[in-house]
């Protein structure tokens, strides 16, 4: 007689059935990630989410308890992974100048080659607190390095790390609007540096040095 | 026998009946942009916009035609009125640098003083073209003033005009969220100034010259 794993409801093996779980819960999160770059993140129901991932409507909450829940999983998918990614580039960055410009310069980029993901983020940026909960801090970190190291001259660092998050969402969305915008992640890092104290040449020269590539998630 | 105004459907005289009509449009205006300011502009119905204004349901349409419509009129009464207070103090100022610093200490401490306009700016200018297109060209105007004059070294007016439109949006929302934020209107000033290549410690000069008042809306 074979035996039977009691803890699972059906013949299928526990490993298999977690994959499976996993992969449907990801199919979700990514159909929410998708409607919500196209149409905003509080515009957005739970039975068009299901919808698009070609499942009942009932299969929501068996893995969200809440809409704020799968919101917060979408942007843990597409951001904190970003910004764990930017952590490990900078890591050993020994100019804070470039740590701040290279992060900014990065952000800009995928909003280019990854417009979907560029949406997401405007759209969830002025809608949840969840983006600046995840990029806030990170800002914060990299301006204080900056004034420690007598790189950057803030007058405050609250308003200057509002500033730049404000900043981003407005300079995604112009690139994600405008027809071309060559060079728009360099721009963009050279205004950020010389917001925080930079000098005009040397914002220019930090922000034009070789962006080294983002590290490869292998989380 | 008494003349009877014939063009009139009641008794009332025109005149009359023009202010009554101007005044309930008021009304509904003062509670969609009250509505808009607690919730955000797309979360709000247009069946509480009237029942908050003590309207009938149907009274909606004999004002405006659409959600929209309300929408742009709530933006031109709160925002373009301000945007041409700030026009008119800044006509005579010789140095653009203080243009700039200017009407952007006026626009944080109107939010200050007066939170529900300030929640207004903040949820309409992530969710509606209409803000930045009251005060994009503004900023446009006066960096590009500032570029003419010397007095700024900017890389690309189009980044620094998202720049300064998104900082003031997150500034405002932090501003409207802190216990205390005592001279925020100069820090976020000298902030701007930075960013638009003014040397620090003439940007702190600048955002600290006595302020002139807003001139009262005489239109």
């Amino acid at each position: 007689m074979p035996s039977v794993d009691s803890g699972s409801p059906s013949t299928v093996p526990a490993g298999r059935q977690q994959r499976r779980r996993e992969q449907t819960r990801a199919r979700l999160v990514e159909a929410a990630q998708r409607l919500m770059a196209e149409r905003g993140v509080e515009a957005v129901g739970l039975a068009e989410i299901t919808d698009a991932a070609d499942l009942g409507a009932g299969t929501f909450y068996n893995y969200f308890q809440s809409r704020d829940e799968i919101v917060e999983a979408v942007a843990e998918a597409s951001v904190e992974s970003m910004g764990a990614a930017l952590d490990r580039m900078t890591a050993g960055m020994p100019d804070a100048a470039e740590v701040f410009a290279a992060s900014l310069r990065h952000l800009v980029l995928r909003a280019v080659t990854d417009p979907l993901w560029g949406w997401f983020v405007v759209r969830l940026g002025v809608a949840h607190p969840k983006l600046i909960e995840i990029l806030g801090p990170r800002a914060a970190r990299d301006l204080r390095r900056g004034v420690d190291a007598g790189r950057f001259a803030i007058p405050d660092i609250d308003i200057a790390t509002s500033c730049t998050f404000g900043s981003l969402l407005a300079t995604l969305h112009l690139v994600l609007s405008a027809e071309t915008k060559d060079g728009a992640d360099r721009l963009f890092a050279q205004t950020m540096l010389c917001m925080v104290g930079v000098p005009a040449g040397e914002a220019q020269e930090v922000a034009s040095r070789p962006l080294p590539p983002l590290p490869v998630d292998d989380a």
